[in-house]
């Protein structure tokens, strides 16, 4: 396997970090040297901040030398997605009515990420509000093929090097599918687990914030602090954590959501999917299929309606704000949001309860079906980014997880026609530390195990 | 009693809209009449555009010809609180940081009442974020005295009879508090039973929309309005109800909250109180003082711990976004806020999730007691409105609501010295609407009593 990221892991640095033997300004060198090799043609940055970021590098240099660490994410090179207000920097929502707007505060998660030392190189790309059209970033791995969308600069600038860990959103599929075309971890917590306070709107109901990383322990490091250093109501998901270490945690049994949805999988995707199941079995892990148990049989039978469910309810609820963007903006609004809007104004509030209770009656068959599996497993998106920049890619696979609020994450365990594609891991509401010991303990296990 | 408005009462003129017999342009004439008279003095706007007004109570007008209004609501004059956004005027939120701010989305409650075909006149003042310095709004039923905070214009809009319902906010006491103070309805839903988004946030535990209004059931009908054209999930405090027409609900006991805060009332003012429960016993009311209830009793007791909690929790959670208000504009905000964001960042996440809990323990006793009793009872406010313009009230009796986030109201029963004092009811969370059927009820019942 290729590694996840041409950058020091942020966890090897840290080490060094402590010892003297690395500064978190030296770090953030190296990680700027790729951003001038690779950001002329990715194009990650909507903006970018070297002046303010060696700044802060050297803060945090001074911190460690004095053994004054003020955080487990101190010193980490990070991305925001430009979709997250920032007050020392524009904030453009990849859309032209937000073209140079500067908030007037930061939102909590940028907040947060200040108190803890972390240090922003910039702001990412992202397509239109998060759901329009796509932006200009390049996927690393083949720059004649999409990152994914919309947290693309954030997949793109890990893969690349750029910084260890990128916020990013996912309201259907944001943060799960580019990490899986980038080759990267991307982990998407718990619905209501993370702020989005500052973070401008699509979903209420799907609307996540995450994290895409250089590895499941700076994803889970970062998103913790952030709730830590949230002071506002958050559901548990990542404060039922004892502390910030996250302990790997062996896999035992794996429910396989093997769904209509894999029709869309070409058939070297699929058997890398399939090779990946049987090499766990090969070690002892209990992988169940859908036939082997009534009640995983009918949940992934009616998973089915999620994609549509998802799709009527994002668009109900985008009547805010984006009713407004469209009578007032037309012109600097896409056709996607524009007919987005239009489907949504369709929808009645009776239809949208009943929506929200399909939501319900599946959520409880997935936390039912939780107490016999440690986590669902399905692949991070319908096979490798697909080439162009129009398409961001399906989002079949990933929408599971957000309609439904639980915790995902995709790990960089595939490789197919020399592309990265990611394997998802979906876990019970709430449960996101037992998800990510778990993700850990995959990516360790497959680390050791010998592969061609 | 004086009456609440010098406005014909909007369910009198929605009448008269559907026969022919007034318009809403010459409804909203009348209205301008007032601002016309008393404007100048009350300083209830901090933007007014009669024009667009003017042109929507046309529209209004040619709607109503042909039997096609849009909601029953149509034709409403309103006022709309300066902190909740609007696309097509200003948004200042009482602060020199957002001085001619102009948002680039209209908020979901504005949105809806758009589409309502309520008629707005303008952005009524507030106190800086609704939580900072006093505005210059005063009382219309003493020029030397506050019309409570922070939904100032909002109340005293209503009672000149400038508009019928003004969308005010309450995070501690800003609705129901200014409402006894001007004499007017105050009404602030469940907690999530109306949309936030696009009002700026002071406290996610704590913040509600409201209305302050000319009635009980204007203020039921703009609620019940935005909860449905609110496409975003909700608590179903609002959605309970099979339809928008507001059920009288007799009521048959009442539990008094009375607890060591009454100590702040004066003589005359407790008499007025203890004089009204008289009354309401008089026509066969059960009234139960906590003594005679030791349920009541403990919660009344447990209740004292309201105040201090609810304002650690809400200085904790003003972390955001007041503290980059703080750290980028320092001298554009108050000294309070400044205090509030000090003593907010002393509070660790431990001490907040313990007040959380403190929340929820208070919460499911009320919740138990609102088996027995139809509400809890408790004055409005602890007095009437005090003189000079600092100082916009004690919070102490009208926090408790907020802190449980129970559906409350503010009913203009009482007079001391001339001045209005409400007499409050707090219902069961998701109660709305029956708590709202009982206070039309008392309100009903006590203009058909011969009261001096």
């Amino acid at each position: 396997m290729r590694l996840i990221s041409p950058l020091l892991p942020f966890r090897d640095a840290v080490a060094q970090f402590r010892t003297g033997g690395l500064s978190p300004r030296h770090y953030l060198e190296q990680a700027i040297d790729h951003v001038a090799q690779t950001e002329p043609t990715l194009n990650v940055f909507a903006h970018l901040d070297l002046v303010n970021a060696r700044k802060l590098a050297d803060n945090s240099t001074k911190r460690y030398r004095q053994g004054q660490a003020l955080s487990r994410i101190d010193g980490m090179p990070v991305g925001i997605k430009d979709i997250i207000e920032t007050s020392g920097m524009p904030t453009q929502m990849g859309s032209d009515i937000y073209a140079n707007w500067r908030p007037l505060a930061d939102a909590t998660c940028v907040q947060a990420l200040r108190l803890g030392g972390a240090i922003s190189l910039g702001k990412t790309r992202c397509t239109e509000f998060a759901i329009g059209r796509a932006t200009t970033t390049l996927n690393p791995h083949d720059t004649e093929r999409t990152p994914g969308g919309s947290s693309s600069g954030a997949a793109a600038g890990v893969a690349s090097g750029m910084f260890c860990a990128g916020l990013g959103t996912q309201t259907q599929g944001s943060i799960v599918r580019p990490a899986s075309y980038c080759g990267v971890i991307g982990y998407k917590p718990t619905w209501g687990a993370l702020p989005l306070n500052g973070v401008h709107p699509v979903s209420t109901s799907h609307d996540h914030l995450g994290v895409i990383a250089d590895s499941v322990d700076s994803a889970w490091q970062v998103a913790w602090w952030i709730a830590q250093k949230s002071p506002i109501p958050l559901r548990r998901g990542l404060n039922g954590a004892p502390n910030s270490e996250l302990l790997s945690r062996p896999v035992r049994r794996l429910a396989v959501l093997r769904t209509a949805g894999y029709t869309e999988l070409d058939e070297a995707s699929l058997a890398a999917f399939d090779g990946q199941l049987e090499a766990w079995r090969a070690i002892g892990i209990e992988i169940v299929e859908p036939p082997e148990d009534d009640a995983l049989s009918k949940f992934c039978t009616e998973a089915e309606m999620i994609a549509e469910a998802s799709m009527r309810m994002v668009a109900h609820e985008m009547q805010w704000p984006y009713r407004s963007y469209v009578e007032n903006n037309s012109d600097l609004v896409s056709e996607k949001i524009h007919n987005l809007v239009l489907q949504g104004a369709r929808i009645d509030r009776l239809q949208y309860v009943q929506l929200m209770q399909l939501r319900t009656t599946l959520r409880e068959q997935a936390q039912a079906l939780c107490e016999y599996y440690d986590a669902f497993i399905l692949p991070a998106a319908s096979g490798i980014a697909p080439t162009g920049y129009e398409n961001t890619g399906s989002r079949t696979l990933v929408v599971y997880s957000s309609f439904l609020g639980l915790p995902a994450c995709s790990l960089p365990l595939l490789q197919v026609d020399g592309m990265p594609l990611g394997v998802q891991l979906m876990g019970s509401s709430n449960g996101d530390y037992r998800l990510l010991g778990h993700s850990q303990w995959l990516m360790d296990t497959n680390l050791n195990c010998v592969r061609d």
